[in-house]
């Protein structure tokens, strides 16, 4: 469990200097000011000043060095090699099958597993006991409700929720353009089908969630894959020409910390992606499943909040932020919310009712921002975290996403080794990671896999990667 | 609730009564033998012999006559006219949307609505405490449990009873044979896309559950609709015909209680069904959503357990039985595994994990066999106080289904009644049908409608029944 922490002065003044060594304000190796002038500037006790400094200490921003003081230090993510921009092929392309995909899932299953493989939020950072206390008591305030059908479009709290939060993201939906839905997986899949047809190319990011990618296999469509900024997102460039050259059905993307990039979309470049769009008055699929667990200071805007014509359609869930087994999102479908509430029907007819009313309740009383400020901190210190082991441990070479929000790592191995046997060497060890290839149609990025950070930091992760670093050593021959 | 009589003295002795009525061993006008005569035949009490005369009256099954005894009823099964076998169109059919079927869900939706129209078990029903207690009872076990991902193929407690309970239908089900799902509607997607593509055609029942036809279009499939029997389900030397004409891709059958006929395939014809369409290697998507629900002393087997080719797909969920709003559901889907598996994860990634927790302890304590007793009695109870309400206050000539299981009824007005004109003069008066135009692809069953008989008696539904009636007479011009 994260603990709540807001409101503790120490906290604050550590987070007021963690922003400014991100953005720059305090560089590599700079002195902080010491504890006495720290107390004067921001009216604070010795004692505060000193836990925050220890608090950045405890997060691996400063070190102490004996008599001289707390210095900046020296970051992976100042020297470890960035990706470049990804090169997919500029051609349609028919997907080949993921044999793969289930065996990184089942592996995520295992209880005895470190689990670096599937995007799962680690069990032990999910607010579980608040959630499952609510879930209770709504169960038992009305037993009868939850075993009956919430029918589509689903539950009326959640919906007005999800539609109060939406002011947050540049939003203003209202209750009854929602549905929701099984998990943003379902949402995706209905949109998909709602404005595609077999044989139909959808536009995606190159390299994209491979559950999407097979998902869009399997209702037997094509796609053309763009290539990805490793930190401002799709090229829309490389859009517009495949706009030009190819008929497309629809584009799908995830604005907010693609998966497995984690780079995020400055809005200018949002919002020049929904006018291209709807000049063309093709309809854009927005996966914001991450779009709540950013790091910097302020939620990003969906896509959705610059559409003007009703072509976006906007999916999220509450999978990677509260609770993947309760399978609840929901979806924003813009003009297409007939078809797509026709499609709900036929694919599951609704959506489970009790966690639906559980998580609106958790939205409702504030537990849900609460909690979401303690967990965005958590997982921008794994990925730093994680990001300093891999660069110490992995061949030199090795390349680093530089994520915005979320929990997965995107790195890049010397060209020789090869990710799908570095994932069963690994798996033999007990290690769950995922290899490139099923992040792209054409199972590109061979020498890529994606490490989810989720799991809370320990010494048996920091063997994990120490192995993986090794393995991926022994596999490149260059 | 259904309260748990099993064991009680009265009760044994009133079924078997009923037994005696239902197989004809008492007819209609038939006195039943005297209180004192059954106490000695029995080995009962004149009190115990008292009570079973009285449940059986209480049930609609004999009238006490003064100073005469009790007599067997006459039963509208002996004297409403029945259907004839179904005759569809021969030719293959694009299917018509459904317009209207998102407003029968939304109406069911309604708290205000009298529920006969979609097929919803009643909430007054279902063992709502038992079953919330359970789910509560695990979710504090294990709070994390429930939070986090049931990768498929799901629950293994679960598949476990699903497994145990096959042995009931003939099956030996083995527990790696089974994935569970989102309902049973996600389970007969997934067989639906695992053996067909866009442009294939399904033989499927007419009538046919109005889902499963509006989700083969939303695929963009069609369909050859064969005959019903109204006794015998699906008419096998069409269906010959049909495999002979047709390039047919699978087949969807629903061998247990077909919605809406509510009829039980026999034996000898389920194992024709299967070995005709081996014969073919057409895979047969079975839905055995309503088998548990049988009126007749035992449980009815499936077609999958005729299966020796794992041809069979057999879907079921406990949607009917127990818990619409859990969304929990199963497929066996025979040679189909691995599509099947790779299709849940793209469709939803996973089940739910609370429920299918829930039910499998409900059904390995026993509460799921006891609780099935008890509501098999009153579904069958119910059906016959409908029927009964139907052939009184219905206009002449108004036809009814003989359903050997299931709670649903399958009404034939007058040609020149139109269901949809009922429909919407029905809603209007806050009562919820389903018009018969739904259950075929082509928009047939024009004066056929279905009634949900789920909702326990009372004066309410005596006069929504009378009002029907009456709107049904007044819009029948002949």
């Amino acid at each position: 469990m994260i603990q709540d922490t807001t409101g503790l002065l120490y906290e604050n003044l550590a987070s007021q200097i963690a922003r400014m060594i991100d953005s720059g304000g305090f560089k590599s190796g700079d002195r902080l000011p010491s504890l006495r002038k720290t107390c004067v500037q921001h009216g604070v006790s010795t004692a505060t000043a000193m836990q925050a400094y220890m608090t950045l200490e405890n997060r691996g921003l400063v070190e102490a060095r004996p008599k001289s003081g707390f210095f900046v230090r020296s970051r992976w993510s100042d020297t470890a090699p960035e990706h470049r921009s990804s090169k997919p092929s500029t051609k349609v392309s028919t997907i080949k099958a993921k044999s793969l995909m289930g065996k990184v899932f089942q592996a995520a299953g295992k209880p005895d597993i470190i689990p670096f493989g599937a995007a799962c939020p680690s069990a032990d950072v999910l607010p579980a006991e608040k959630l499952s206390l609510i879930l209770r008591t709504v169960d038992r305030r009305n037993a009868k409700r939850s075993l009956t059908y919430d029918m589509p479009p689903g539950c009326e709290a959640l919906r007005r929720q999800v539609s109060i939060r939406s002011l947050d993201w540049g939003d203003h939906l209202q209750p009854d353009e929602i549905i929701t839905t099984v998990g943003c997986m379902e949402a995706l899949n209905l949109c998909i089908r709602a404005v595609a047809k077999p044989g139909d190319i959808i536009a995606i990011e190159s390299p994209s969630y491979f559950g999407v990618i097979e998902s869009i296999r399997e209702l037997g469509m094509r796609v053309v894959e763009i290539p990805m900024h490793p930190r401002d997102g799709m090229d829309l460039n490389a859009l517009e020409e495949a706009l030009t050259k190819h008929k497309i059905a629809a584009c799908l993307s995830v604005p907010n910390f693609n998966n497995p990039l984690g780079c995020c979309m400055p809005d200018e470049n949002k919002k020049r992606l929904v006018g291209m769009l709807a000049k063309r008055k093709i309809p854009l699929i927005e996966d914001d499943i991450y779009g709540d667990l950013h790091f910097g200071p302020s939620r990003p805007r969906t896509a959705k909040s610059f559409d003007r014509e009703g072509l976006v359609m906007l999916c999220s869930s509450f999978t990677k932020t509260l609770a993947p087994g309760y399978r609840v999102g929901w979806v924003a479908p813009g003009r297409f919310y007939e078809r797509v509430l026709n499609l709900k029907f036929t694919n599951t007819v609704a959506t489970p009712t009790l966690q639906q009313l559980a998580i609106a309740e958790f939205l409702k009383n504030g537990g849900y921002d609460r909690y979401l400020r303690g967990v965005r901190r958590f997982y921008a210190e794994q990925i730093q975290r994680f990001g300093e082991a891999v660069s110490q441990s992995f061949p030199a070479g090795t390349t680093l996403s530089r994520p915005a929000g979320g929990f997965v790592l995107w790195v890049g191995l010397p060209k020789s080794c090869d990710a799908v046997e570095l994932h069963d060497a690994a798996l033999e060890r007990n290690i769950g990671i995922t290899p490139g290839p099923l992040f792209s149609a054409t199972h590109g990025y061979k020498n890529f896999i994606r490490l989810t950070c989720a799991q809370p930091w320990s010494k048996q992760i920091e063997r994990a990667l120490s192995v993986l670093g090794d393995l991926a050593k022994r596999l490149s021959k260059d």
